[in-house]
């Protein structure tokens, strides 16, 4: 039995018990990578790990919601820890930055520290539940999450790995070139590589790279699952 | 013919192309008064205006998406001096603040302005359409959108407004008082005061205040949906 997570849609950090900062992603790559897997593999163990709203396959699989980076990773762990997973496709939009605590601009004046530990222990932070209305200006200081991608081969060194790279009006080199960088540091198998821009312009190109330098490009996001899942199959 | 107006779900801000700060709410409050208006009401046009995610009645209903508060106003303005608005209904959760601007923490300590037109026309500022995840601390400064109820009655005096106040964690005295204000301010006819700690629990208590000083107990979302209907229906 092959035993497959993968990872779609966006997480959620709370602001409070109200607001949250999203990543936007749909999770239809995802869902397409998943249904792909579903029809060729027939001895399947699909984990879905997927946000609230994303959309998902339609049967097969066991779904995971997750909401923070925090939830994510600790489920992530888990799984790898507890399966043995074969591969593991991380298509899902993690939030580089978690809220550490928010504040007014007020405040920010009157506290004068020039490092952010003593700054962040300082400040008069907002401690209420739903942040008040009151404030002309609210400011939200962000810390960054832990790497997700990072873990899976720590945890699990045979687990293949899948890695996207998403990034917005840059050229192809350039794109390439920090995909192959997020492949080197994480120990991808696979990196997806692609670019905002392109989606917005309905004209979705990703470019596939794997561990022997190969490059293969693929045109919208059924291909790019297609394509994917065949890599992985050949594997 | 009747005209009534219904916002539901939640505004989202957007930080950058990928990241947003959402307001949760899922539009099932709104949903379901829409679907009692429906219902008894024969001669109706509804207008739904809501988030892209928001929960939305079956049929009958126009509907109307929108993301930030900016675009919601335009579209509220548009339809309250175009169409003669009998009833609007703003059970949206609307965000206080947009984003002004992002920066680094570092940026803010190289800054010396204490007033903040000047701080932010000093500070250097993030300008990528994607933030770059290099920073150890993003800083989000945010400022004040528009009060979207505020414009109702000055546009249309005649439209009968219903308000929706959401606390967290305050007394019931607090809360109907808090409730009142909000009528007082922008000319309420009703205004529904709930607490999240009871939405939270399951049990969603909501105080329906009306002009009169009479104040309706209900207690669930359906109940508040008819209870509140029926107040509309025999005004």
């Amino acid at each position: 039995m092959r035993k497959i997570i993968i990872t779609a849609g966006g997480t959620s950090e709370k602001i409070d018990n109200v607001r949250k900062i999203t990543n936007s992603s749909t999770g239809k790559l995802g869902k397409l990578i998943a249904e792909h897997l579903i029809n060729t593999i027939r001895d399947l163990k699909l984990y879905y790990i997927c946000s609230k709203d994303a959309l998902r396959p339609n049967s097969k699989a066991n779904i995971i919601e997750v909401e923070s980076v925090d939830d994510l990773k600790n489920k992530v762990q888990f799984l790898l820890r507890n399966e043995d997973i074969d591969v593991f496709i991380h298509s899902m939009a993690v939030s580089d930055y978690t809220v550490d605590f928010t504040t007014t601009f007020n405040n920010i004046g009157k506290c004068d520290c020039l490092d952010y530990d003593d700054f962040s222990t300082n400040v008069e932070k907002n401690n209420d539940n739903k942040i008040s209305s009151n404030e002309e200006h609210l400011v939200i200081f962000l810390k960054k999450t832990i790497k997700v991608i990072s873990i899976v081969k720590n945890i699990s060194p045979r687990t293949f790995l899948v890695g996207f790279k998403l990034l917005d009006g840059v050229s192809k080199d350039k794109l390439i070139s920090v995909a192959g960088d997020l492949m080197k540091k994480n120990n991808c198998d696979i990196v997806v590589a692609n670019d905002l821009s392109n989606i917005r312009n309905g004209c979705h190109i990703a470019y596939i790279l794997d561990e022997s330098g190969e490059i293969e490009t693929a045109k919208g996001k059924d291909d790019i699952a297609k394509r994917l899942v065949k890599k992985i199959i050949n594997n």
